[in-house]
């Protein structure tokens, strides 16, 4: 199975995308689509979604899987990071490939096993994880491949679940 | 010139496009594209901006008019109307359409004359100036009507500004 993680943004977006089989990961390619400050906010947009659907295309995901926004997050670019967000949203969907939606929380729980955990404590991890030499840059980067992780896990424990279900049917 | 207003949201996105020549506004067209509570909030976005794709290619605007979202907006579902939002501005962009953003102080200004006018002086103002029967409904319809005159009226503005320079240096 093929993920995609994103870490949205406006000026930066994050992504990673790994294949996971037989409970093991694997980086298959990461990096960050960015903007530049001085453009107009809605050719960002454009550039954003015609780089989200070229990689998607290329990339072949049987899964996006992407942070959840809240409001709290950062007052003063929530509004822009949204529509952004809902730019990789329409991406993934234009392409057909289903979208998960996680949960801080989940995220740094499902790499580090602890929901508290500090963000270079969930770099170090999924650096790790993965067997990367070093914590991919930027952050964002880092942060899309954490939930890419975080989705294997999650689909993970519903693979074994339903095999459980079927073992206990049989 | 062909102004189209829009009102941004997920569940509707209201619009309004009116013909504005020699100091007269006319509405061409107007409306709502609603989608439904229970579906799939990714397939929303997609039902918006199929609709937003066909209705500016049936409308060729001149220009697309958009209210500025502000954080305090309604913080309960400001995330997935900024969403919305970066949708239809997309579209716009995808479609070659420039895109005018005005705070609700400026629509206010623009319909009523007044910066802190109540909605339902503004609806009646909108009404009245586009020479309609009665308030168009839903509201969302109204606004994105309210948003268009103030392009058009900021248009207007600027084009004058433009015959009165040129007016001085000949």
């Amino acid at each position: 199975m093929i993920i995609l993680g994103i870490d949205p943004g406006y000026a930066i977006v994050g992504y990673g995308a790994l294949r996971f089989e037989r409970g093991q990961y694997r980086a298959i390619g990461f990096g960050a689509i960015t903007t530049e400050a001085g453009m107009d906010f809605s050719a960002r947009l454009q550039y954003i979604y015609d780089n989200m659907m070229e990689m998607i295309r290329q990339c072949r995901p049987d899964a996006v899987a992407i942070e959840k926004l809240y409001f709290h997050t950062n007052q003063k670019t929530v509004i822009h990071v949204a529509e952004a967000r809902g730019i990789i949203l329409l991406a993934a969907q234009k392409s057909g490939v289903p979208i998960f939606e996680y949960t801080p929380l989940q995220v740094k729980t499902a790499v580090t096993g602890y929901g508290r955990a500090h963000k270079p404590q969930v770099m170090e991890m999924t650096t790790r994880l993965l067997k990367l030499k070093e914590v991919p840059k930027p952050d964002d980067t880092a942060d899309a491949l954490a939930v890419a992780i975080c989705h294997a896990h999650a689909s993970g424990s519903r693979f074994r679940y339903q095999m459980l279900q079927k073992k206990k049917e049989g």
